[in-house]
């Protein structure tokens, strides 16, 4: 990328295409904007570079939005001739746009073109960097459009109904459909389903749109399987198109177990389906943006495709902009996922500049989170907050144990991030190791040996949820680790985690503590249950007792369950850290270890994606064989350590 | 307005509709939008009602953007039939707008309609009053589009040239145009002068604008009394439409020398053409909203029409919402204007639910202009401020005298309105006694007698400014008001001021001392002296020593000077305020006083708004007559007190 490019103010593309993303729910026949606030993007940005040149020539800005360029002090029109001479000169360019887009423009000369040397700034003083993307680098490109990618879809099966067809396309998809029609006084309705069922109800269908008055139809992009199209099809032609943003799968996976193969890649799909602008929550029914789902995703991501575009277009998004008067999707806990994931986009990217552009942000959403404690530094609930942690029921009474472990390890990523900027962390630090010595006070219960929910209330509850924080964030000493193994994650008498997003973080711990076996077990009965309803994509839930369409019920309504969730690609990081066992030791796998851990199965093969180059191993008859695309790497193996060489395989 | 009306998030209807208009600066062909900070609107608003309903019935929302009608939870598309039942109901309409405008409903129903009543949220948990206007209440009303009224106005003169031809409409105008061409192949140029000058002269005029290529052309509203349309004209018709608010004039005056009248006249008419969506500077060269004349806009509205519902707009687009980055139009002085302006208007209405609704914004403001200061509390230029006060030189080394007087009385301003609103306002007035002691001590100089601009220079400079401050908001003892009017303002040797907006500050202060003489000389003098130049509108500025287009030239342009400009509008409120002499004493005129100063005028009749009704004052033959159109006024006259009595003229 060294020639010129559409630049903008960095993260003013996110929160547009945030805006438009989050306006485009649809059930029953109602537009369903989120309950939470969304931002938009600064309407007047002024684009500055001081360029030296050889000689004289003249430049032509391509603009979104209406300005002027101006030159040493005199303005001229955008998309004319602006021309200068020999020399060092100033060029501001300033846009202002009042339909709800973004400023943006695009200069390709020999001697000043448009890239990431420039600065900008939303007429304060002060300077922001500028964004820009690969996708956008010719003058016809229109950053206000989100590119992707189409290619056409046949449905696998086309059935005539007594009052219109009905379409199978084989798989679950996301797709733009063209319909036309001979005659434009018919009139039609399209039902998009997940599944026959929901595509053939007409009352409870999530995604309906009556086709009137027109023989074209163009429909943007939406989830489906099935699609029933009603009324007199006689002569009418419906075609799909694909839409999908080319991310490259990096990664891979299978073991003697064949059915694992077609869970990961039927993981794998699930989660190209969900990596759109932004890493969605579920793709048909509210296509949201949400900090807790999105936090699980950056994990799948860089054990799948190591895309670190998408992973920073979601925390922009997410973040978008001060001031922060309220949590992240309104939720307390999803405020703190995304403060922490930005300390972990680092720790896997080595991404300085990234950091450095997200601070003032994020501290000033730290900020909005710190206002919200009592005298004990304890995270309460404020009018509007969403204390939620999980939908299992939890003993809320006062500060929730599960919520101040989480908000402990904010303080900790806070304290990194400042250290990594070079700046005072220090007050981070303190508030941390005093708010740990608060929960070790009041949580830690040692007549269960365990955390409690709640230390206000009396009742002494326990649940898995602050516990399984205690350990997947070291907030656990040893013995606490111990006990809680004992006490909480293998006592069957502690509720069972039910959701499996928080199911994700419970398999996390089993990967942290070497329970590999157990991952693999799970991934085989709930997975694999999924798979052998039929699915070709995960759902957000699953439940082995229910049958037929019982499964597409949630949140009380008929079709409420998403059937292609992201949260439901665990299994691609599980495999990936604990079985493969690739993790970095340094950030930015300038260092990184291979520890696999084959648990129950008898081989396997995996690809693991590293920053530069994959991470290869082979497991057959007791001897691993490792081939890392990168340097840095050591393999762990019965309790030995393996130094690796880039691009050679290692066998032990 | 009982009936329903559009509603939106208030403020929103403001800041919108200042993005706009601060979008419209045309400069020899280029767009040309303002160096400062702009905001948006809140895209993704929720209204919300409890209603109780006596029977059932449906109704149906007409809302600007996407989004749902939820009626006790169940959510329904907008422009169709909600129903309800007899009982008590919550309704809740959410609405999205990704397009830059923002959310607004209408409802209609004799159980539920739109209005005051409803508040709304931007989707935190804070409560918002709705905005609603009186233009706006049938269904196809639409808030996002500015209303206007429309009134042909035919060319004066039409003069055929060699290349086109010159339509003068014999007065400074804002219309819009409609072109139509018999012929779609021809191209024309038409230039818009404020001048004949300005008009033909083809390189330097300011705006200008191509037509080709169609056979009709609508041309949106822009400011002019000559319009040069060149290009092959025959067949070709050209009309023009005044487009202006129905604001009424509530004011008169005239006195002996019937040039007086003339010069309110054109102070009026020029006022009226600045009395837009908000008041602008000046209506051709940048149409924006600058907070400084704006405040003086304040005064003369308050002369002239009493129109409530311009000035809160002014103070709301100006305002626009956190977080505040920069100051007002980027100069510290508009920032404390503005803060000053939201006291004034309350002193002039007594309208609290507005200062309730201004009072976070202005708090926030204030918190930012706070920050600039030094350890003696002194507003210091930060990276990217402007300290203004006037274009004339002053000694601007450190903090600058002018710039702290009234940081005092914005204050002063700030511990008024907090106590309005029952919240403690003592830290403002414990710091402006502080910031009092200072200034006293730094910049009152014994030698100079008299306020100097810098006490780090060690130059002692004086200019009139800071004086000019210290009597105008009390801040002078008696003592250095007499030093000051002696030493400073009859000083010849003190560099007078030279511009007109500075020089209505100065005429204040010379209404305050009681010198009407010299107020009614300089309404002579220079007002008199533009109407002399066959001005049908005030000029931004003059200066009786140039000659012809000479006087057309401002800020290194040809035509830079403004010949139709806001702040040129000062004699309406001087001689309705210091002539006429009314005043509130109490917040809405609930008290007021009347102190008639005939100054040089052997006799005089003036009219002054009050919140209701009028003051009419006729002073001929020595004797005064005074007619209130309110309660609650006092007759002054000759050092003696009358009580008015509302409708019954009195006379003395």
């Amino acid at each position: 990328m060294n020639g010129a490019k559409w630049i903008w103010l960095k993260g003013d593309f996110e929160i547009y295409h945030s805006l438009l993303l989050h306006s485009r729910r649809e059930d029953k026949g109602c537009n369903y904007p989120p309950m939470w606030h969304l931002d938009t993007p600064y309407p007047n940005v002024v684009f500055k570079k001081v360029f030296t040149a050889e000689k004289a020539g003249a430049f032509r800005v391509f603009a979104k939005g209406n300005g002027y360029a101006m030159m040493d002090g005199k303005i001229f029109p955008t998309e004319k001739e602006v021309p200068f001479d020999a020399g060092t000169h100033k060029a501001e360019i300033r846009i202002l746009c009042t339909d709800g887009t973004f400023p943006c423009i695009y200069i390709d000369h020999d001697l000043l073109r448009t890239d990431e040397s420039w600065y900008c700034a939303h007429s304060t003083p002060e300077r922001f960097p500028v964004g820009c993307m690969e996708e956008y680098t010719s003058p016809e490109d229109n950053p206000h459009i989100f590119k992707y990618r189409y290619s056409p879809l046949i449905p696998k099966e086309i059935t005539p109904l007594n009052d219109g067809v009905l379409y199978d396309f084989g798989k679950e998809t996301f797709c733009r459909i063209a319909v036309s029609s001979e005659d434009p006084t018919s009139d039609y309705m399209l039902y998009y389903g997940e599944s026959k069922e929901e595509a053939l109800d007409e009352e409870h269908c999530t995604i309906r749109l009556p086709l009137c008055g027109k023989t074209e139809y163009s429909l943007h992009a939406r989830a489906f399987r099935y699609l029933y199209l009603k009324g007199n099809t006689q002569g009418i032609r419906l075609s799909a198109e694909y839409e999908y943003l080319p991310l490259k799968d990096r990664a891979d996976f299978q073991c003697d177990n064949p059915k694992i193969k077609e869970i990961w890649n039927m993981c794998a799909y699930t989660f190209h389906l969900n990596s759109r602008e932004f890493f969605l929550d579920g793709i048909k029914r509210d296509r949201w943006v949400w900090s807790g789902d999105a936090y699980q995703s950056h994990m799948a991501n860089n054990y799948l495709y190591f895309d670190n575009e998408i992973t920073k277009r979601t925390i922009l998004a997410l973040l978008g902009k001060p001031p922060y008067e309220q949590h992240i999707n309104t939720i307390n806990d999803y405020t703190m996922y995304l403060i922490i994931s930005v300390m972990e986009y680092y720790l896997n990217t080595a991404d300085l500049d990234f950091v450095r552009f997200v601070w003032k942000r994020i501290s000033a959403l730290y900020r909005f989170l710190a206002e919200g404690t009592d005298e004990k530094d304890y995270i309460c609930a404020r009018p509007g907050d969403w204390i939620f942690i999980d939908w299992s029921p939890m003993d809320k009474n006062g500060p929730l144990c599960a919520e101040q472990i989480l908000y402990w390890q904010t303080k900790n990523a806070m304290a990194y991030l400042a250290e990594l900027l070079k700046e005072d962390g220090t007050v981070y630090k303190e508030e941390a190791t005093r708010l740990k010595e608060n929960i070790e006070k009041d949580f830690w219960c040692e007549e269960k040996s365990a955390f409690i929910d709640s230390y206000t209330s009396g009742k002494k509850n326990v649940t898995r949820h602050a516990n399984i924080f205690a350990i997947l964030y070291d907030f656990a000493s040893k013995k606490q680790t111990e006990s809680i193994r004992k006490n909480v994650l293998e006592n069957e008498n502690i509720t069972p985690i039910t959701t499996p997003y928080f199911a994700f973080f419970e398999l996390l711990v089993y990967g942290k503590l070497g329970d590999i076996p157990r991952i693999q077990e799970k991934i085989e009965s709930y997975w694999g249950g999924i798979l052998e309803q039929g699915a070709t994509s995960v759902w957000e839930q699953f439940d082995p007792t229910k049958q037929g369409a019982e499964h597409y019920e949630m949140y009380g309504q008929k079709y409420g369950c998403s059937l292609c969730h992201a949260w439901g690609s665990g299994p691609l990081y599980l495999l990936g850290r604990y079985c493969v066992g690739v993790y970095p030791t340094d950030a930015g796998y300038k260092t990184f270890r291979v520890e696999p851990n084959p648990g129950k199965y008898k081989s396997f093969r995996g690809t693991v994606p590293l920053p530069q180059g994959e991470v290869k191993v082979v497991y057959e008859n007791g001897s691993i064989t490792v081939t890392a695309g990168a340097d840095g790497g050591t393999l762990c193996w019965k309790g030995k350590e393996h130094p690796l060489t880039k691009g050679i395989p290692f066998t032990v």
